[in-house]
């Protein structure tokens, strides 16, 4: 009864095989690896996008970070949601490795319109040299609130940030929850909406920590790499990223691990709306925010359930209604599931 | 016979073993799963150093990179060797994670020595407010030309920077290679002398990727932790680095190992010695840098040897001698080494 | 006619004259010049702080950005609100000099509100190491709206600051025109009331281009030096910084050029209340938010008014309200203003 | 008797008439001051270079560091003399505003020859991405140690700049003094040699405060302002910085002060060279090294001489012979210098 977070699983079974199968002889170090050419080639196939620079790294934030940092300039602005994970849980790094760039937040909500962000892109850079420049529009893909942006909404964010002339990045953490629940390709997912860099998460999936990041324009590449590098993120013995992202895209297993995912949250949210549970977001991929009594959630946290209250703590009224943050990786069971739905 | 760097060879299989030993169930993210107080408990005891501050992340570079941020001050000039991979091969990390201190090289030398580390200090912040001020002095043990600095060295040069009120960091990429040359004990070849920090190298010598970040102080811990975080080196799936460096430490493989492939780098050196090879610097742990004609190495290359040239390329008069390194982890074998040397 | 800026006017003849009369012979650089001596003693007895540390430089950009870069660290926010210069109009000069730090934005109005600035504060750094930790907090006075904090208004904010031990910086680009519409003491406006440290304006109230930095604990004075000089902010010829701000303190000339910026603006506000306009905010210092119909814009700006429109065009429909920004410095006459009051 | 700096005299009357008859009326802020489009102008003409971009700070510093960050990248290495001010006055200015930029020193001596240069810039970039990659060469003209390099001397080493790409900085904080000492146009010693940016230096030579930054290459101009203004470099009352470097700029002050200053030195010069004074370098602009016995520069200090040593202390046997700088502005006069050399 695990659903604290989809950081917290175990690596997949094949992904371990992956990394015993290339723990043989020596191995060119720092990305020259043979395994980084097939990673590079499957992304590119994947992606439809024969010319992509692609990279690993191994956190979410290096992806972001540096991707974000290749997009922008030091006296630029990105705008982004208010509930971003470059904005709310990355400690600043964001600042860091752009030199000092702004993040400007998009409305209130979880999911930005293209209403509100053409709003504020267009409220910024009215002060000539006075205020920060424009720069690029970061969208996160399953939203941190599990949220999924269509394919049309995609493309209208992508469309004004285009229409500044702003590029885009991807915040594709659960890039992968998020293709299945749309039921669409990657490449529909990205560039053919006007993506222009994406982190193509893989920890949260089934690797043990790797995230690739993606520039369809490869002319970003040879300063990717110099900053991956002064950022400490080019790893020597490299071939284990490879062959954790290697295991991910061979036999669809990066699909099949997402498919597992978002159909045991939608076990979970079946199994709670039956039960009368509220939810803040109609559940789209593989997070839920719902909320019951917090009596209920005293009496499954005792009985060994491990999850987030959301906005508000265990102590208080036990009759008040009190949200939980509930995600499903691919390693949850249906037992544990019915289990946890029993309790409630 | 491939010599090229010890970050070429594969992960130690009991590393591999603790891997897929962690591999089970849930665990906290983010550096609260259990391994890792194993790690630390195991660290601390292992330096003698009950209240030390202990991280783990996964290369060198964010290692020492972001021990020397929290040890200095932005207008502060760090002081190493010339050839200190701080220095050399970092892409200007250091820099960047120090929010742009300097660095200041010590003499021309490989190794630094008290004299001329007492001068190169003396000589800065002699201008006031006007040239930077001075900040932590950087040994490199073993140092990036395979020399080892001896305990009464390593106690003059933090003599030196002790009488200036200066910390000491120590990167010990190759610390265990150290160690096992000296015969002497972690605590000996650190605290003991007076060192406050140290980058306590693994990936080099048997992990797929981990390095332990050590302050004495604990004073320093949570701006590091900040600092890791605002970095993108905080992983979610901390367990795996946890693994690892558990491994590591359990069963003293990481003093096996290392006295592998100190071992095995004896072996070659005593080799290349009988056939005549001049040897740059004497050979201490597992790095020789010798010197045979061109046109041997033309041979090896052709037979299959991989390793560098050091200071010339494999063009040019044949008879010339040029120097290359040649470096041994513990998984290069006897045959490996004996059929190397028969080729020359 | 000139209501554009209290940056647009002249030099105040007393401070040309302190600049001619300086300009004699050989002074020491960098700071150590005579007149910084008077300045020093000045400010600390204008302020009731004998030990403060007390620097010069040259623009209000930088007496921010170095004060909360001294006050701050890198991986924290800092509070202020929205309209704050050093949110809209230092094109991210703190995240520069703070090293990447963050701002966070307090509600959504002029002034903050300590209700605002306490839910503000509680809301970050709650994600342990993930998100920012809370900074300083930052207050305008004047705001960049004209309203002047109260002194229990400051009291309050600077409180709020201190129950979660956070330093507190005064922006006072407009200090002497906020403690003459308070009449308080220059001790009153900060220390008393809890701020720690403060930009003391006098180049938008009658001096050519200087700033003091004010810090009331002195262990700041050292880290500051050495910022301003890594800012590039250490004036060699600094004796002219030095004459200015001698010249401002001076027979109160600070508060004299202040009460003329006031009374002007009181004459020009009671004038145009007479006129029917309406005020976005009451003006209280030296600034005017006023509206009037567009037609009556175009007209004043053909016979040669100069001031800023806000929140709109000159293009549109004549017979709508659109507001304007007024600002009085010391220089503007009544005779200026009543030919401005006629053609409305 | 003042030698100590050509900071410490006075601005010249000239200049000061300028900030007086600058002092009338309102004027737009933030450099759209009407005097600013004459230095402009000025400055295209006295460059030969209708489409320079030109800009001014306050501060040498501003000027390098700015032009500097304006030029490079944060990964890259700036190639200087390890006698720069860049390198020993700016306390880290230059890796601050170039985001952790390093500085490679070139040799050990006050000039840089070409061989040197070209030896140096081919010893970095040799590791891919691993070392900093080459950026751009920064030339002192004055040099620090009152070198002046030959037309000749200047186009060697930016042939060396142009062979690896480089793009080239004069820091010419006595631009004036060596173009008085080499006989030629403004254009001969910078774009014409190979030269991309210049700091123009004018507060050694007369001004207040002032420096202009010039590109050649008008495409770094935006760039150039936004750094500017991130930096709080950026003057609201930008008139009274117009208003110096306009003034320097017309009926040639700025050649006239130049020559004052390189004859005074020389008459210094002469009158020691008589008295049997040795030279650390021949004097060539408007400082010289000499070295006379200890017991000389005590009675010197003594009798209100004010000068630096260089290399050593007032204390200590007063027969040895020991170094010292003597530095002429405009404002020196014959008699002072006299007096001076009466002493000796």
């Amino acid at each position: 009864m695990f659903f604290a977070s989809d950081n917290s699983g175990p690596t997949h079974p094949e992904v371990l095989a992956g990394l015993a199968e290339a723990n043989k002889g020596y191995a060119m170090a720092y990305g020259a690896d043979a395994l980084m050419e097939e990673v590079r080639t499957r992304i590119r196939g994947v992606f439809e996008a024969p010319d992509a620079a692609v990279f690993l790294v191994a956190t979410g934030t290096a992806a972001n970070s540096l991707a974000l940092a290749t997009l922008s300039r030091p006296f630029q602005t990105i705008f982004c949601s208010p509930v971003a994970h470059i904005h709310e849980d990355e400690c600043n790094a964001p600042e860091f490795y752009t030199g000092g760039a702004k993040l400007t937040l998009v409305a209130d909500g979880d999911k930005m319109t293209p209403a509100a962000l053409e709003a504020t892109i267009a409220g910024e850079q009215t002060r000539g040299v006075h205020g920060p420049q424009r720069g690029p529009v970061s969208i996160t893909q399953v939203t941190e609130r599990g949220s999924v942006y269509s394919l049309p909404e995609l493309k209208a964010l992508c469309d004004v940030a285009k229409s500044f002339d702003l590029p885009v990045h991807l915040d594709g953490a659960r890039f992968a929850n998020a293709m299945v629940a749309l039921e669409c390709t990657a490449a529909e997912m990205t560039w053919k909406q006007g993506v222009d860099a994406v982190s193509f998460g893989g920890t949260k999936n089934g690797l043990m920590g790797v995230e690739a990041v993606i520039f369809f324009d490869p002319a970003h590449a040879w300063e990717f790499e110099l900053r991956r590098k002064r950022g400490a993120h080019l790893f020597s013995k490299h071939r284990y990223l490879s062959a954790q992202m290697a295991a991910y895209l061979r036999d669809d297993l990066w699909l099949r691990a997402a498919r597992a995912a978002n159909a045991n949250a939608a076990r979970l949210a079946e199994g709670l709306r039956a039960k009368g549970a509220d939810f803040l977001h109609e559940p789209q991929a593989n997070m839920i925010f719902a909320a019951f009594p917090r009596a209920k959630h005293r009496d499954l946290f005792e009985k060994g359930a491990a999850y987030h209250l959301w906005g508000g703590t265990i102590e208080g009224d036990p009759d008040e209604m009190l949200a939980c943050r509930l995600v499903c990786d691919w390693s949850i069971t249906a037992d544990q599931i019915d289990q946890f739905l029993d309790l409630i």
